[in-house]
C-alpha cells in the first residue's frame, strides 16, 4: 500500500516526485463511507410501500448513494462519463483486429456524438467528456476535446516497460484532477470509459501480474480476434511479463510496466472519486483494470465503485471479485468506451428515485 | 394447442362461447416475426462504429424490435405498463404475509403515483395503466382506474376451481382488448405488471401443473414468508392440484382451476400483443405465469416477449426456459407491479437508439 510505504517508489525526476505527492495526498483523503447513513437509508426504504428488500439491488444503489454522497437526497442531475483515449505500442505485435489509427478516428466520432457511448449517455442523461491522455496523433483545435496528452502512446511492453514511472504518474494525475473538477461542479455520478486499440492486452497483462493467474486464464478475444491471434496475444503478454517482471504486490509498478495511459487515468479518476466522496461507475474490462489498481492502493476505494456489467472478457470477473464488487448488468457487452457505465447509470438513478419518490406506508394508507 | 383443437374446450354458456371465439380469433392473427427484417437490422448494426456484436443483447433488442414492429425505425415514444389488480380466495389459507385489503390499498397508491412501478415507469418514460380485473372491493368514481372487473377475486382453489371457465375467458379478453387498444393508439412497447395479495401461490400452482415439477421445486417465499408459512403454502398448492386435477397439457384449464384473474388478463395481454405485432415486456414471476399460458397456446408468441428480469422466486427460471426467453436483468427484484418491466424498457429502448442514432463506419470515417 503506497500511502504506508512511499519510500518504496524511487521516483528520480523532480516532476515524478510532485506527481507521487499528489497520489499520496489523494490516498490520504479517502475515508470509509458513512455506515450510519447507509443504515438510515435502508430504514427509509423499508418504510416504502413494498415488502422489505423487494427492490433488491435498486435498494443497494440507493443506500450506497446516500452513504457515499453524505446526503439523504443525492442529486444525480449532473452525470459525467469520461472516455479516456490512448494508443498502445503493443499493437505492433499484431494483438488487435484494428489498426491504431482507429483510436484517433474514434475520438473524432465521440466528439461528433456518433459513437455508442454518445447514444447511451444521451439516453442516460449523462455528458460524455473525451480526454486525450495518450493518442498517437496531434489533435489541434478540435472543439470539445480535453487535451491532457502525457505521451503519444505507450511503448511496446513486449520489449520493455510500457511507460516511464513519470508518465504513469502524470496519467494518474489527469484522472485525479478531473475527479476534483467534477466535485467542484456538483457532478453526482461519474462513469469511466476508454478508447485505445489494443488495450485489452495490457489489461490482461495487469490482471495476470496482480492475481498470479496464468495469462491464458485472463486473456480473451478483445474486439473479436481468431484463435491464432489469441495464441499470439497470450505469447506477447507472457513475453511482456517475462521481460518487465512487474511486482504484483506493487500496483503502480504493474501499471507502469504493462499498463496503458488511459488505464492509468482511469485509476486516477477512481482514486479521485473516492477521495471526493463521488460514486463512480466503472465500465468493462479495461476500466476495471484501472479500478483494480485504485482498489489495490487503498482498501476503502471499493466502497465508491459500482461495476457496470460483466464483460464477455474472461479475466473480468476475476478482477471484480478481487475488488469485491458485483456487476450490475450482464448483457454480453464488449465495446468499452463507457457504454456499460451509461446503461448502469440509468439503473443506479432508478434506485435513487425509489428512495426519493416512492410513498411510505403511512403516506399511502397501506397496511403493513 | 387451442387453435388446432377448439372443440376440446366445452364452453356451455353463450358468453363463454363468444369469449372463446375471441381467443381463437386472436390466436389466428399471430404470425412469426419477419426473419428478413431481423437479418437486415443486424446488417445495419454491423455497419455501426463498433466491432460486430460488441453491444451484445442491445443489438438483439434492436433487431427484434425491427422484426416485431415491421418498421426499420421502431417508434418507442409511447410506452405503456399495465398493472392488473385482483384478489385471491387462496389467501384465506394463510399463504401471504399481507391481508387482501392491501390489493385495494395499493390500487389507490398506483393511481396516486406513489408506488414502485410509478417511480420506475416515470424514469423509463412509460405510462402506468391500472386495471381492476378482480379486486374484492367496489371502486367508485376513482379517477384513472380502468374498470374491467370480472369478479370480486377468485375462489379458494384449495377447495375447488379458482374461476369458472367463463370468468377466466372474460379476464383473458380484457387483456386482448387492451392490447388491441394499444395498437390503435400507436403504443410502441407494452409492459405487464400485477398487484394481487397471494398471487405467487396460483403462479406456483400453474407452473407445477404445466411443467410436472414438484410443488416444492417451484414454490418460494413470495413477499417474504417464513419457513412454516412456506411449508403451508406448499401444502395448500398440493391440495389445490389434488382436488382440481388441472390438465397440464391444457393451459386454459390450468389457468381456470388454479390461476388468477390478473394472471388471465396478462395471458390475454401477451396474446393480444403478439396478435398486434407489439413487443411485450413481461415483469417477474406472476407476469411470467400469464405469459407462459399465452406461450403454450401458440408457438410464435415467444417471439414477441422480452423477459424483464430473473426473479428471486425459484419457479421463475423454469418458466422462462419453457417459454424460451432469457431474462434481461438480474437485480434480485421480487416486487412485481411491473417494476422490472419498467427497468427493462429503458434497456430495450437503449438498443433501439443504438440502431437509430449511432454513426456508421462510413459516416464517421472510421477504418474497419
Amino acid at each position: 500500500m503506497i500511502a504506508q510505504n512511499p519510500g518504496k517508489h524511487k521516483v528520480c525526476p523532480y516532476m515524478g516526485r510532485i506527481y507521487m505527492d499528489i497520489i499520496t495526498n489523494t490516498l490520504a483523503r479517502i475515508k470509509p463511507v458513512n455506515a450510519d447513513l447507509l443504515q438510515q437509508a435502508q430504514i427509509r426504504l423499508d418504510n416504502k410501500t413494498k415488502p422489505p428488500g423487494s427492490l433488491g439491488r435498486l435498494e443497494e444503489f440507493a443506500r450506497r448513494l446516500v452513504a457515499i454522497s453524505g446526503s439523504n437526497d443525492p442529486d444525480l442531475s449532473k452525470k459525467v462519463i469520461f472516455t479516456f483515449a490512448a494508443d498502445h505500442g503493443i499493437v505492433e505485435e499484431g494483438v488487435s483486429l484494428y489498426p491504431s489509427e482507429v483510436t484517433r478516428q474514434m475520438v473524432l466520432n465521440f466528439l461528433a456524438g456518433g459513437a455508442g457511448v454518445n447514444v447511451l449517455a444521451r439516453h442516460a442523461g449523462a455528458e460524455v467528456r473525451v480526454v486525450d491522455v495518450g493518442v498517437d496523433h496531434d489533435f489541434e483545435n478540435v472543439p470539445g476535446l480535453i487535451h491532457r496528452k502525457v505521451a503519444r502512446g505507450t511503448r511496446n511492453f513486449a520489449k520493455g516497460p510500457a511507460m516511464t514511472r513519470q508518465e504513469m504518474l502524470a496519467a494518474v494525475q489527469v484522472g485525479i484532477e478531473l475527479a476534483d473538477q467534477c466535485k467542484a461542479e456538483g457532478v453526482g455520478l461519474v462513469g469511466t470509459g476508454e478508447m485505445g486499440i489494443g488495450n485489452t492486452t495490457p489489461s490482461s497483462a495487469m490482471i495476470a501480474a496482480i492475481s498470479g493467474k496464468t495469462v491464458a486464464d485472463v486473456t480473451h478475444r478483445g474486439t473479436g480476434i481468431d484463435d491464432a491471434t489469441l495464441l499470439n496475444k497470450i505469447r506477447v503478454i507472457k513475453a511482456g511479463l517475462e521481460i518487465n517482471k512487474p511486482d504484483g504486490s506493487d500496483p503502480l509498478d504493474v501499471l507502469t510496466k504493462v499498463g496503458g495511459l488511459e488505464i492509468a487515468a482511469i485509476a486516477g479518476l477512481v482514486l479521485g472519486c473516492a477521495a471526493n466522496s463521488l460514486p463512480v461507475v466503472i465500465d468493462g474490462f479495461i476500466s476495471t483494470a484501472g479500478a483494480l489498481i485504485a482498489s489495490e492502493l487503498h482498501p476503502h476505494v471499493r466502497e465508491y465503485i459500482f461495476a457496470a456489467h460483466k464483460s464477455v472478457e474472461i479475466g473480468h470477473y476475476f478482477m471484480l471479485e478481487r475488488i469485491g464488487t458485483e456487476p450490475i448488468l450482464d448483457l454480453n457487452l464488449r465495446l468499452g468506451e463507457g457504454t456499460g457505465a451509461a446503461l448502469a447509470m440509468t439503473l443506479i438513478e432508478a434506485g435513487v428515485k425509489i428512495l426519493k419518490e416512492m410513498a411510505t406506508f403511512e403516506q399511502a394508507g397501506v397496511t403493513h
